[in-house]
């Protein structure tokens, strides 16, 4: 086969075969294909488009550039897993993990890091001392066994292919393909060696995908293309026009996660205050919807009421405690957080929009966040919302809080006053989620 | 500006602005643009296009990443240049070159080497013992002062940008653009620093366009954005069905081109061989065309009858051979070239066509053309051709002539036995040509 052959194949817009796939992938590991053509190949694929099956084969190609977890320890346990597409305030892993592994299902999250807008489930836990993300893979193994949850980085074993890939769509304008992105994530997974996954893919100003359109589209791709490649999947989309929860940052996240796992203020069926119970109803979705795909529970309401009983118990915050003490993190909660700045409303209203961005922004300038890869992370500041889309203001109640350096309270309250946007007619609250089988397909 | 966002915009199919793609290609040149983002960025142009204003700023950005050719001792002489998309047979720019000089216009002609079916100018030139394409700007400067007509290598200097993404382009897929093709051939042709410039732009079998109309639409570009680059450009449309003349190979062009150019059998208005006289005709019609461009001629006849003139005259070929002399070429003619074997017809017909691959292959295979750039070159072989489409032929009637080594006769013979293909219908003779100004834009 002819590198620039193939490429041309796929700019005139045709299907490409299984081993035209393996071939491009393999060669890309081995360097008979270079950077510059794979990027070609990148960008006829952003505008040309792959059908399920490619997008397969390229999922799979992806993946056997690799290795898969072993499963020793755990052959007989379910193996899931949920995946978010990123978001504002998104600690849904934190909680899921430990609260499925309660349930009798082993969960292996191989997580990754913030970058830009989107917090990362690693930088939070990494808010923890001493806890540690690079685990072999007996030591991933060995924590499953004790705490039935691990959340760990991506060794250099779990699909390079992707790795490689994706720094090159990053430089090279080729991100914004539903088949690249549904490849790139579904690589991954496959190496965590799952029975079942679970996407959590968000719209909105905040998300990737910024209308419920496009997040229909690729929590589609997700499912069909998970399917083809041998990894039963199921999808969530879920509203990201503003953070999940109160907490944006890290350490202040992993504090919010904590109170949600220890049910504080449960009261059997979600929590009073609104943005907790928010992200408790959607995080018990998701982890319903993997208990019911491995077939641990076979209805929805039984699904919901056993993760009930363990938050009520305490029991999701232990194992928790138990997957931190397992990855050498100290389990001492709630984490310290950088001094606190509250700003409150100067006027009557409803919430109608929070500028993602601009909390976002702040918090990156804060440096809670990362510009570029690598950037150093300081874990104590962030943001906590008191106020969601909908919900009706008064002077003099508060609207956020600021937790940052005193220095920099001025400067970051100045450019945050502005973050919650008043309107004077009623604003419906948004939906949270949709299942996306409770969609319905545009004709 | 960041390159990826810039690769972005095109690919969304935006236009882009004069100094992002001035920004891309100078930043290609310093290093700071990858080969990896030009080929992306090729990609999406090959996928999206360019209009004529962008493809004027690709081609004035290519064009001053290098050098222009000087214009000291030619100041007052207007200059003209004449390029083909290349074919099988094309020796026009040996005879035209030469002929303009005749009529008082300096053509300083940079021209290419063979690959492919395609042959290269230089590539036969450098069948005459001796003759030198690599010149410097002084020194083809002087070729010019003495000839009126120098044709020589690209150096270094000549839009390196494009040599570049040429070479990138190959083995990406993205050739097949006609803003990319636009933009690479003209940012060549502002190097030589002209007046005007007359393509020959090819269609058929043999031709890098297969069908009149992608000619026409490359016509057409080519001239609109010669004319925005600063460049005016006129363009003749070609077919390239068959050979052009009869002789295809590197030494048996020469001595056909110095056949046409000494006027053997020219009879004041063309020649009795038909297929000498069609490599006349077109020749003549480029050089009036380039005569008409910069005024020294105001009306097409008499710039053909003043053509016709230095024909009869035998001043053409002095010309030739004061600019082979000049550049270090023993001017002697014919060249030597390798042993023939004619093949004949086997049965009556008309020629229905003429197997331009089969007989591109075999001069490959003879080591007549290149395979790879860089391949060497046995200028003595090559192939006659003595009927063309629309002949018809008797048994016993030679077809063609192979130049080969006599161990190679049997085999090539058996190979181009099918090359000329008959009919037992009567087959009309394909135009040889039209102006592109003469043919009418679909709707």
């Amino acid at each position: 086969m002819i590198v620039a052959n193939l490429i041309a194949k796929k700019r005139d817009g045709h299907a490409m075969t299984e081993p035209e796939i393996q071939f491009l992938i393999a060669g890309y590991c081995q360097g008979t294909v270079a950077d510059y053509q794979m990027s070609a190949f990148a960008m006829a694929v952003c505008l040309r488009g792959m059908n399920d099956q490619e997008c397969a084969w390229l999922t799979r190609s992806m993946f056997e550039s690799g290795q898969q977890l072993s499963r020793t320890v755990s052959d007989e346990m379910p193996r899931v897993d949920k995946h978010s597409s990123g978001g504002l305030g998104d600690k849904v892993s934190l909680i899921l993990a430990p609260w499925l592994a309660c349930c009798g299902v082993h969960v292996p999250m191989i997580s990754g890091r913030g970058l830009g807008l989107t917090g990362g489930t690693l930088d939070k836990l990494e808010s923890i001392p001493g806890f540690q993300v690079d685990l072999n893979d007996a030591q991933s193994d060995q924590v499953l066994t004790i705490a039935g949850a691990t959340i760990i980085a991506a060794n250099e074993t779990v699909a390079p292919a992707d790795r490689r890939l994706y720094a090159l769509r990053d430089v090279t304008a080729t991100v914004e393909s539903i088949g690249l992105i549904t490849a790139s994530i579904l690589s991954k997974k496959l190496a965590a060696n799952l029975d079942a996954l679970v996407m959590d893919v968000k719209y909105g100003d905040a998300a990737f995908m910024k209308t419920f359109q496009d997040a229909r589209e690729l929590a589609s791709r997700l499912c069909s293309v998970g399917a083809a490649a041998g990894l039963p999947t199921k999808a969530v989309l879920s509203d990201m026009n503003q953070p999940l929860g109160q907490a944006v940052g890290n350490a202040i996240e992993v504090n919010e996660s904590a109170q949600l796992m220890r049910g504080e203020g449960f009261h059997g069926s979600g929590f009073n205050a609104p943005a907790l119970d928010r992200l408790y109803r959607l995080t018990r979705y998701l982890a319903a919807t993997s208990l019911l795909q491995v077939g641990v529970e076979t209805n929805r309401s039984q699904a919901e009421a056993r993760l009930d009983a363990h938050l009520a118990s305490g029991e999701v915050m232990e194992r928790f405690c138990m997957m931190v003490d397992a990855q050498g993190g100290q389990a001492k909660f709630p984490l310290s957080v950088a001094p606190a700045l509250t700003l409150t409303a100067k006027q009557h209203g409803s919430v109608q929009s929070i500028n993602c961005a601009a909390i976002g922004q702040a918090i990156i300038g804060l440096g809670g966040g990362r510009r570029q890869v690598g950037d150093a992370i300081d874990h104590s500041v962030g943001i906590t919302m008191h106020v969601g889309i909908g919900d009706q203001v008064h002077p003099g109640d508060p609207t956020l809080t600021l937790h940052a350096p005193v220095a920099l309270h001025s400067e970051y309250a100045s450019q945050l006053q502005q973050a919650v946007r008043l309107c004077d007619q009623p604003i419906e609250t948004p939906p949270l989620f949709q299942d996306l089988e409770s969609t319905t397909v545009p004709s």
